[in-house]
């Protein structure tokens, strides 16, 4: 994004902008194309994409303005939807070669960005079926991280194109979905703040799914004011966005208790930890109460998790309906290949990796008597090169890595956020990642903009990639 | 139950018999004891009771009475406990042949229970993990229909002690569970009302389970004015039983539109199809507007139940959990020997099954467009002798049967109750079967009175067994 561009603001000082007259939701649309056109033949960040459509909703969303409609928040503004999410005007793809004509009818996400007159330019790529947090796919393009214009780097996934969008400069905020990081990782390797929504907060309806015990909705934004304006203008249990982001910036530091989980740290890229700890340390001069915590059952969960957990089945399963034939049978075969194995673990394995998630769930838990946030590195590792992952085991390692400490939050139904903590040793983002219990969604948003106001804006913390 | 026992009266009449001071608890205890003690031998209905224990509720509820507390309905009622439930006193053994230390813990359904300071007289006996609609049982007893005082004939499983503690007179109202028909075919073949819960409105908490997926609590009563009382005084959504009881009694059958579910009457024992067609009639004569439904997909619902639907499954998860094992090698040999087929079935399998049943759940909603209730036998045949059930082949084929019109409500996620319809041509018992929405247990119970005013209660509509 230009500096000049008109998109360059706050969503709150955008939305006052538009109120104002001094821009238009058409300028905004205009430099939403120009800068697709600028950057997508390098970045790709779109499955689709359309200058029409998206002249014709910014021209509604000025209507609208001109007669005094006020629609919400987002009215006006560039959002872009993953393509899991079914959007009138695009086709959905969910990462697979051919559109699925079962995920056209808009679920209640999509419905509440709409209703609010939002301007959605296009949708974004996604890994195919979600299924990967590196945020490749072979059947359409893989994002370029924006943070290495020289080596194509990982954009994070499964939202691949989600934090690219941001950047880019053609939305203000990136509908994403997150079934073991897949919203928090592309944020975190983006340089841009997160937000994984509890499961089942959020309605999954016109949404593809990958893993229904698993799978929430969730948006990208490039701040966390911004993401908490767009959480409360889309959130069914908050009344007034406005309000609530008056609320969050209320909080500060001081209030937290942040519960540094030692075992987020092992095994990280060169200066991953230590921008989380530089992070941390900051917080803490801020007033913030850092301590310890011992999460119980990490070692299991993650070995659970490498196994397979329950994501890989339940995808099996919804793969596996006849109606989804021609789509199984395109399936990546570094994916695919898994199938067979996936299909012999006997239904009451199944049941018992339910039992065991439950009982993980529960002994969890009381950590957060202790603190408010789970915290540490919202990714062990630096964006991988492409050319570095040609391999399945190349892959597959890193695959693994990059859900690492995500999935945590999934599988022991966490709600959190991740925001900018720094740079590593390659000049690549890191996150510094915030889990609080289920439910608790509201204090993940108001503990991120007060971690913000002391580390400052992904831009101020970060500066800009090299676009 | 001997006509001059204090029990004798409904629910309404014996609370206020209470608290007039007419009968104490401590007498109806007496009874209680009486009443076992006479019959016990022939019936088995307990798997455990405690006179002592029974004295000592009973005096504790006179206590309190005469302290003017007013704790509920219950208050100084001998209720009988399901043997999976956990009761503070006596032990759980769920059928099986070895106490439950794990289930020791009461729960919310029977703290309700023990609030009102109600008498609980013993665990009447279950199926082997409430596994099966017979009543049969191969560590315990298998209690006597007491409609046939020639031949042992089923009770009806797996509550199978709980519509036999009713007529023996030990109880006014017996709690019992219901995963594929458990609380409504005992009710069905002992000539009492049983009514089945809306999944997951009462707590499973301190019951042994068999499928979490499908259990729901329930409670049998000697008519469908006592089934209100007591669902409404253990229901955490009914606030006053009594204005709920008053309710029930100013519906009219002439309000309701019972839908005729032809499925149901196919392969009836003689005389079951015509009682229940017998009771339409009266029903239709006093105002009830009769016509047919075509419930989509019984077939395929039933084919799904033979191949052992989930409840096998989830079953055979929790009795392979480690914890288990001392039960799991005691497990009867003809539910065991399926064990291994059960474990052979794929997780993707088990999936798509949940699958197909939500699909058929969502397809026979619109039914309750037309109808307030599906209607039928509530089991299509007569309760078989015990004798004529000792080969594996014959116990299977009766144990499907048995469950083939109440499975219906639980696959598809309906609550509903079981009235007496008449006897059929063998003398025995046969109930009519009102299934309503998910929720509707208030209409359900409200129809049920409505019915009851036109057939009479159970005692009126079938005389009383030969004890």
């Amino acid at each position: 994004m230009t500096s000049s561009s008109p998109l360059n603001h706050s969503i709150a000082e955008l939305a006052a902008n538009l109120r104002a007259g001094s821009v238009k939701s058409r300028d905004l649309a205009e430099a939403v194309i120009d800068a697709q056109e600028t950057h997508e033949s390098a970045l790709s960040a779109y499955r689709d994409r359309n200058a029409d459509y998206t002249r014709a909703q910014a021209d509604a969303a000025d209507s609208a303005f001109a007669a005094r409609y006020e629609l919400g928040v987002l009215q006006g503004l560039p959002v872009s939807a993953k393509d899991l999410y079914a959007v009138a005007g695009y086709e959905t793809f969910a990462g697979s070669p051919f559109p699925l004509p079962m995920y056209a009818k808009e679920g209640p996400v999509v419905r509440a960005v709409r209703q609010q007159m939002a301007v959605i330019p296009g949708k974004t790529h996604t890994v195919e079926w979600a299924f990967g947090g590196i945020g490749m796919n072979p059947h359409h393009a893989t994002p370029r991280n924006p943070w290495d214009m020289t080596d194509h780097r990982a954009p994070g996934g499964s939202s691949s194109g989600a934090g690219v969008s941001l950047w880019q400069g053609s939305a203000v905020a990136a509908l994403g979905s997150d079934t073991a990081g897949s919203v928090r990782i592309p944020a975190s390797w983006t340089g841009t703040v997160g937000v994984k929504t509890t499961f089942g907060r959020w309605s999954l309806d016109g949404i593809a799914p990958l893993s229904p015990s698993l799978d929430t909705a969730g948006v990208l934004t490039r701040s966390a004011e911004d993401a908490a304006l767009v959480f409360a203008s889309l959130d069914p249990h908050v009344a007034d966005p406005w309000a609530f982001l008056a609320e969050c910036q209320r909080a500060e530091a001081r209030q937290f208790t942040l519960g540094v989980c030692e075992w987020m740290f092992e095994g990280n890229s060169p200066g991953v930890g230590e921008a989380v700890k530089q992070a941390l340390d900051e917080l803490a001069k801020a007033g913030a109460r850092i301590v310890k915590v011992d999460v119980p059952n990490l070692i299991e969960l993650h070995e659970l998790f490498r196994r397979g957990g329950i994501a890989g089945i339940e995808f099996a399963a919804f793969i596996n309906r006849p109606e989804m034939a021609k789509w199984k049978a395109a399936v990546d075969p570094i994916v695919s290949s898994r199938f067979s194995a996936i299909q012999a673990i006997p239904a009451t394995e199944y049941i018992a990796r339910m039992d065991q998630i439950a009982q993980m769930t529960a002994e969890a838990l009381p950590v957060f008597d202790q603190v408010d946030a789970i915290v540490g590195p919202t990714i062990p590792i630096t964006p991988p090169r492409i050319a570095d992952l040609q391999s399945v085991e190349a892959y597959q390692a890193a695959n693994l890595q990059s859900l690492r400490n995500t999935s945590v939050g999934n599988i022991l139904e966490m709600s959190g956020v991740t925001v900018p903590a720094g740079l590593d040793q390659a000049g690549m983002p890191v996150g510094l990642q915030l889990l609080t219990p289920n439910g608790a969604d509201e204090r993940a948003l108001a503990m991120a903009v007060a971690v913000e106001r002391v580390l400052g804006t992904p831009r101020q913390r970060l500066g800009t990639p090299l676009l």
